[in-house]
């Protein structure tokens, strides 16, 4: 059995926190890191010496994605690829994407302490593009790596007018980027949970079972907009109010149905807009996601009905649009059991838990296996600086790591 | 008995119509005319012209407001005034103002057929500034007039820069458009209804009580923004949906004080606004409306009571701040019962409403004793340009008006 350094959580986020200021950050006072940008190169750089100190050989992949390599004991097997992102959101948390990396590099340290080799190689790979926060993409350079990025998705450009084609990256080439089919045993990404669920059962890790399928739809509610002094009560048709008891039912359905599904109602916007005149139009999102689609798509049924009825009663006009219909993306059952198992030996409850949010694992899908680990973040905080890990999870984090690699290493030399 | 042109009405519709569009107003393909504009001196050269035809002596005062004078028997008596306002919003209606002005005209020249004089002088002005829909102020020439006007008003520049000081009108003499005390026997305005009740209701005209009082707050919610996709229900604290229990409180709460109550959230915004995020601020203005103070506040409190609760069972912050606090200003109760005796004889049934929307009058209220006609409009629909008013309903009010008149000869002749 391998032990983790009694060290390595802490050294992981000590490591995040390095890169949560310049010159890892390109702003002041707090962590942007845009792909590509003289943060990312600055955080590239001390990433490919801890990489290298835990004992792997370091490449760059055509769309600058950073990947250590240890290999393993059997030449050429398919490889376990442990990652996330190394990219932020603006004015974001420190753990978001980079404590993924930082725990990858800790458990290879691990094994080169131990002196262990896998039957398989383990790549750490630092993903340059997941949050879309600097070009209009998202996973850009993970679906490079799956091989699911078309020549079209490279033709853009950031805000301040630079292509991604002049950012310092060759789009000729940039699909190259993509792995051979056979070449991955699996995908392993450990995250903080960006939610609150881990934190409010007092548990500090928990086994994902998938990416949570979404639904998301823009609703117009067409009422009468009116004089707010000189319309009676009575004779309004007053859309905002009509929007209001939807967003109740929203609230109400997704609480009855017990369960992984959430519905929220985010942005809204009542028109004309004056604080004396009756609201004639209401427009707002709604985003429905669960692990489990069915589910999901009975809860949009039912609230879509109810949002109807409410129209009805109220002689408002209703237009609802559907924006996004995303698959779930559900993990490897036989990898949750690895998954669970190290969880139990570290001492911990076993606890598993759907991802509302979207990451790189649902990318990875398409190359084989995906496995994911959550890790309690404090309040459920995330994409903001506030954003904090305890040491102490991110120790267990990383035996429950270890204890997968392990069982995954049982499992394939045999 | 003083009888109307039987197309005194039409007339003054027709009137309307003609001023409805360039060189009447500033705007191609619709109706914008603002206080001092060269669409405003063509509608006043037209007005002195049919005030002129009417009988009427013309004169511009120092607030650049037109005033017709149609002599009475009794030398150097207080004036009936009657007015309404020549000034649009942008992209109005055709009759919100105007239409007062021409029934006044109508109402004077029905007189000078008649060859009667009153034992007071008519004076029929044209208010230059009731919308503010050029400079940042509202009812500056009314307030003028009134008398009620401090220097400081006059420091206004409109959206291109220009300064009330260089657009047409001497500042230094401006205040000095103020009546002497005394001079004025009453103030009478005729104006659409701005809302639906006489249409609701099946009548052409109503007596107005007096100009509501009006509160005003803006409330900012304050729950905890979290990802949409990550946060269980019950885990949440949504501004959002905290602020949309509350709309449905001010409407309950306002459909329950039967009477002249109205409450309205007319404006909302919900931060950070992203589909994917929960919201958690949400600010909304609150309206609330009454022609009576202490009905309107008493709901007011019922309302910001049930918003405190709401609050507190949710965990959510609130934040309360008063913005406006306007009293009602009640027409006078004799001249009311005037209007009803005349819009009787014209045939009519009496109905008394509130306006919740201020004019003119409530300015003039520092003069003398007020009194206001309303004449149904289509839909209830203002500041549009699907504004209508029926020639028929102008033709009632025109005798409503006279009859009204004749009431105040006889009242004041002994």
């Amino acid at each position: 059995m391998v032990n983790p350094s009694p060290t390595g959580g802490s050294r992981a986020v000590a490591r995040c926190d390095t890169l949560g200021a310049p010159p890892f950050s390109d702003m002041e006072g707090g962590l942007y890191r845009g792909y590509l940008t003289p943060a990312y190169a600055a955080a590239q750089a001390a990433l490919a010496g801890w990489m290298q100190d835990a004992g792997m050989s370091v490449r760059r992949d055509a769309a600058a994605n950073l990947i250590g390599r240890y290999e393993g004991s059997v030449p050429d097997a398919p490889a376990l690829l442990i990652g996330s992102h190394l990219d932020s959101v603006r004015d974001g948390g420190r753990y978001d994407g980079p404590l993924g990396i930082m725990l990858g590099i800790e458990a290879v340290d691990a094994l080169r302490v131990s002196e262990r080799r896998m039957p398989f190689a383990i790549e750490v790979i630092a993903f340059g593009d997941e949050e879309g926060s600097r070009f209009p993409a998202a996973m850009l350079t993970s679906r490079a790596v799956a091989g699911t990025l078309g020549p079209e998705s490279l033709e853009v450009t950031d805000a301040q007018g630079v292509a991604l084609a002049d950012a310092g990256v060759d789009v000729a080439t940039y699909l190259t980027a993509a792995r051979a089919p056979g070449s991955t045993l699996a995908y392993l990404e450990a995250h903080i949970e960006q939610g609150p669920v881990l934190e409010a059962e007092g548990l500090a890790v928990g086994t994902v079972t998938g990416i949570a399928s979404q639904l998301r739809y823009q609703v117009q509610v067409d009422g009468m907009a009116g004089h707010a002094g000189t319309t009676t009560m009575k004779l309004r048709r007053d859309a905002l109010a009509g929007a209001a008891e939807m967003v109740l039912a929203v609230e109400r359905i997704a609480r009855d149905h017990a369960s992984d599904l959430v519905a929220t109602v985010g942005r809204i916007e009542a028109l004309p807009g004056a604080a004396n005149v009756i609201p004639g139009k209401v427009r707002f999102t709604l985003d429905i996601r669960s692990g489990d689609a069915s589910r999901r798509d009975r809860a949009a049924e039912a609230i879509l009905d109810r949002i109807a009825g409410i129209a009805e009663t109220r002689e408002l006009g209703i237009t609802i649009e559907r924006i996004h219909d995303l698959p779930a993306s559900p993990c490897d059952p036989m990898l949750m059991d690895l998954m669970d198992a190290a969880i139990v030996e570290a001492g911990q409850p076993v606890r598993r838990l759907v991802s509302g949010a979207g990451h790189d694992a649902m990318v990875m899908a398409a190359l084989g296996p995906t496995a994911m680990l959550f890790i309690r973040c404090k309040g459920g905080v995330s994409h903001n600086p506030a954003e904090h890990v305890a040491p102490a999870d991110v120790d267990i984090g990383l035996r429950v790591m270890l204890g997968f690699i392990e069982r995954m290493g049982a499992v394939h030399v045999g």
